[in-house]
């Protein structure tokens, strides 16, 4: 970014004019006490944008958020873990609406101004009359300074929450913009992927805002993959309060540019965040490819690539494989020529020309032995870029998606199917 | 199949009029005496038809083949395991080209009538001295009754070589048909898939075999997904030599058709045995997707299916986890309605109308905790139907792949890079 930006402290919660919440109502567990049930509401009226997951078979929160959106204007979001009120039919959408409903009466708002987001288990029903009695429970503990709260509940197999918040100088007031992020599996490059929060004091019209985020969120969570799997529950809601008081900002004028560009920087280490924090991950892996034809080609190289399974387990391995790496190139449908490729590792060529580099082999492995590295591929037939970031796939992710099979048992137990 | 076919033994040494050999050259390990370097010779001309990978780095042999075959038909098959040839460059060329020569004089062919096949580590030149004071004893080895040692010389990864031969009448006469495959990572659905050779001595023209292999490699290969991963040098060979004697057969003609069938029934079976020998698989399964809108719906969301990282883990688990398997119908990019489809484990429904179905939980975890099941995955939408092959995806398969860094460590010392 060519303006300072300042590291503030908290998520969601750091910008001016926004409450949240988070309680526990046993979704996850009823024995547990874990929070998983979390509430944002800005004081004044808002603008809002949402991107959604483009899997066809969609979380019925997810219907609702969209419905709403087409509407008018968020104003708050509940959003819940431990369940993703996903395949659950008619009894989904009126269950996410009953939860609409249960906290616009009491906030005084209209049922299309909550958003509702739901993360967790799929096919199973929402646990209602756990968490009916809350709301009340949920309102009262809304505060300025439970953005981190609210952030821990939403996560699910996440090892810790994700939060971000900075504040910047945009054309003479200071404004804050906010977020968060859960998900650690089921991420994978399009669209909306994963719940992500972000507030923001600043004021930009619906029309610039849903832009801003369209454009933040290609550059950012379309660019990361763990498993590849798109899940379908993948939301991304923007609110903007103007309680920064700044006057709003001119369509594509210098200040709504500077806007965009922040909220990019801000979805972008979100993104990351999320990266690092995968299921079983042990490698934070940067793929840039240049010189493509145009961007589509660039772009099929990188995702190759990034979710080639024999590619992501040399990484694991801390194995500079660069055949894997040539061999999901030529997969990937772009045009490519075998001859012009070069691949390098933090800036050492592993393969030249297509062919086996002279680089000293010690040299390379030290390299992707590190935590985080980065591969360059260099297609050398135009001046199309495009750069993702990924992560190993391990044994142990394996492991741990092997079964649900223990959560469904005692699902049933607890007469919820 | 509605007529009679016999299985007999062996693989492609089982037709009538074709030789084989296989020997040891050390290039998996000069220390080691494996067999890795083996060799189909017809007595007669061929016909001849191949399929290769779509991958657009295309190993040397692999470019080689497709020019040979341009030019007319092969005779001869010199295949070797331990090194592909691939992103070996001009290099690469002339080392198959000198493959093929090398038993091209000493058996009376020309160069173009020899296929080469190559297999193993990419990027690696071709120890070409070890192979070239070998032709001789490889011609020398020629029999009738080496077929199998063959199909063990092309092995890889592979825990057990893979071969399988028939007879059947055709309009009066007997013809035999017998194949080896090869391949047990790196397995996707495209166009031809790892190495398979079939040899007959049916009698049939060139146009005619060239299609039936198509048709019959996009109803086998293409079918199976172990890891999602196209190989540089995925090659298909089928050679025809007319030796049992019948007239050639008319193209579509009865005789014709009933060739193709059995061709497909052949590859088919070979196919399923590359599953099931895929690298530390535990479990083969069979997606079924019927009542698509079209052919191209129905093979998107079986692919989707068998490729998900996420549902490929919950077989190895043996968890009937529904929810994996219709959020991965939902991103196949297939015209599908969530409340339409119906997933079933062998027969037994787990999701009826995009709902939890009442099955006994038991009962469907019984099943999937089996060696081999199928899901039958109902969209409802139309008549269409597709039926795929796949695997379960283990810890172990990310373990064993994690590194092939000693390999290379090894090739360095013994200086062949």
């Amino acid at each position: 970014m060519d303006f300072p930006i300042t590291r503030i402290k908290g998520g969601v919660g750091a910008p001016r004019g926004f409450r949240t919440a988070a309680i526990s109502c046993g979704i996850k567990n009823p024995a547990l006490t874990r929070l998983d049930l979390g509430l944002i509401v800005s004081d004044e009226p808002c603008t809002s944008a949402g991107t959604f997951t483009t899997n066809r078979v969609k979380a019925a929160p997810v219907r609702l958020c969209q419905a709403h959106l087409r509407k008018g204007n968020l104003r708050a979001i509940i959003a819940n873990s431990g369940n993703a009120n996903a395949c659950t039919g008619v009894t989904g959408i009126s269950d996410a609406r009953a939860m609409a409903d249960g906290v616009a009466k009491p906030l005084g708002l209209k049922r299309t101004e909550i958003g509702v987001c739901s993360t967790g288990v799929i096919g199973l029903p929402m646990p209602m009359a756990r968490i009916e009695p809350k709301y009340g429970e949920l309102i009262d503990t809304l505060g300025s300074k439970k953005g981190t709260d609210f952030a821990k509940a939403i996560i699910t197999s996440d090892t810790h929450h994700k939060e971000l918040a900075i504040s910047f100088d945009l054309g003479g007031h200071r404004v804050r913009l906010g977020g968060c992020v859960k998900g650690a599996g089921m991420i994978c490059p399009s669209m909306a992927t994963m719940l992500c929060f972000i507030t923001t004091d600043a004021n930009c019209p619906k029309e610039s805002l849903q832009k801003a985020a369209l454009e933040a969120v290609e550059e950012s969570f379309n660019r990361i993959t763990i498993d590849g799997d798109m899940s379908t529950n993948d939301t991304v809601l923007v609110l903007a309060n103007g309680a920064s008081g700044m006057p709003p900002m001119r369509r594509n004028g210098p200040r709504c540019r500077q806007f965009r560009e922040a909220l990019g920087w801000l979805m972008l280490e979100l993104a990351k965040m999320i990266v690092r924090d995968g299921e079983r991950v042990t490698k934070f892996v940067t793929v840039k490819v240049k010189g493509a034809k145009t961007y589509q080609d660039a772009k099929k190289v990188a995702e190759a690539v990034c979710k080639s399974q024999l590619v992501k387990a040399s990484w694991n391995g801390g194995d500079p494989n660069w055949g894997r790496v040539i061999h999901a190139v030529g997969y990937s449908r772009a045009r490519i020529r075998e001859e012009l490729i070069d691949i390098l590792y933090d800036g050492v060529p592993a393969c030249l020309g297509g062919l086996q580099a002279d680089a000293p082999m010690n040299k390379l492995r030290d390299i992707a032995a590190r935590d985080a590295f980065e591969i360059e591929i260099h297609l050398n037939q135009g001046k199309a870029d495009y750069e993702m970031y990924s992560s190993d796939l391990s044994p142990e992710y394996i492991d741990f998606n092997r079964s649900e099979y223990a959560y469904w048992k005692q699902a049933r137990k607890d007469g919820l199917v």
